[in-house]
């Protein structure tokens, strides 16, 4: 049986947007397992426009919809209308867009909150019994949404390798487990069906990102 | 020895600018094979900014450079200081940013012409003997300033699957040899050390797409 998974775009971006490489990772391991894949974004202005070669932002407006359609070759639809019915996963790649256009992670940290219609979507898959997979900054979502769930983003003690180290202590302050786990790993919360593994979380190759985001895919499908 | 890569943008998005999903295989396949990249884009004004939900131009302006940096996480240089002795490889990936920003293709069809500072570039390159891959309708730029040179743009025949087939048959009235190969092939100019792979000219699953371009990318590493 053919496996429907929705993804949630962000924008088109690292640093206002989904990461353009997690989201391609996610869009290749599909493939290849045959899964059925239909994106969607939430039809909103982006918190802001980064210029994404000296990190400060622009003074414009982007709509996160109309960017998220440049990843997805045209083929995008408004998050309210993700029917949760019609998909047996939901994935949700990293990138500072989630942090700004999903949730308020990015201005408020520990006490942010989720974007309803993003809250909803979560609630609703694991109100259903149906897996999930966060890579990267997208852990955090489930953090708040699931309460008490076991995510990995890499690495709890800050080195050259996991600058982001940080967010894995606030994490466990929020009352998650974080389980450490290397770039090319994942973590299986069972109870949950939440697959999550760091990405970009790691300074590391480009290829083992890819890798982890592959096993994060497969792992999220076998919990179908 | 480490190979020293230099992959040319054209912006962020498939309709004007790179695609994203090829310049992310492109990039995968050059860090599992150890190769040390360094990104270019010219720091000019896109042709046009498209929505990419509908495909119509935006009355916006957006600059090639800028956007080009979110494929590469802000690691991106002007194309004009792309000093041709400090690599020993070029790759160029597909999208419509290849016909609007890097030549006019997209409005002037077989007689366009390359963007003077993209012609400089691929000269020098062959001039140098050093090897060249281009995907999707990159190959254009190599028929025009390489007279004669062996292409691949996919197959001649217009089909579903081939739906962009008149490319290949401009190409040989540009007086190039077209040949055709399928989406997960790539075609190997010796003579030129040109290396081409139809990407998504090819209306096929993306890890085809992915798997081609990782051809392109093991073979044109071959001919350092």
């Amino acid at each position: 049986m053919v496996k429907r998974v929705a993804v949630i775009l962000a924008g088109c971006g690292v640093f206002d947007g989904t990461e353009i490489n997690e989201a391609c990772a996610v869009l290749v391991h599909l493939s290849r397992a045959g899964a059925e894949v239909k994106m969607f974004a939430p039809n909103v202005d982006q918190m802001d426009v980064v210029n994404h070669c000296e990190g400060n932002p622009q003074t414009e407006k982007r709509n996160v919809l109309l960017e998220s359609a440049r990843i997805a070759r045209g083929k995008v639809t408004d998050l309210a209308k993700l029917d949760v019915d019609a998909f047996d996963v939901l994935i949700i790649p990293g990138g500072f867009g989630v942090a700004k256009n999903l949730s308020d992670w990015a201005t408020k940290g520990k006490d942010f909150s989720v974007k309803p219609e993003v809250e909803k979507v979560i609630k609703s898959f694991h109100k259903a019994d149906k897996p999930m997979a966060m890579c990267c900054i997208s852990p955090v979502l489930a953090a708040k949404v699931l309460p008490g769930c076991e995510v990995t983003v890499g690495h709890d003690c800050e080195s050259e390798k996991w600058p982001s180290a940080e967010t894995a202590k606030t994490l466990c302050e929020m009352g998650c487990k974080h389980v450490n786990k290397n770039v090319t790993e994942a973590h299986v919360d069972t109870k949950n069906k939440l697959v999550t593994t760091s990405a970009f979380m790691c300074n590391a190759p480009l290829y083992e990102v890819f890798d982890g985001v592959g096993v994060m895919v497969t792992e999220v499908l076998k919990l179908v």
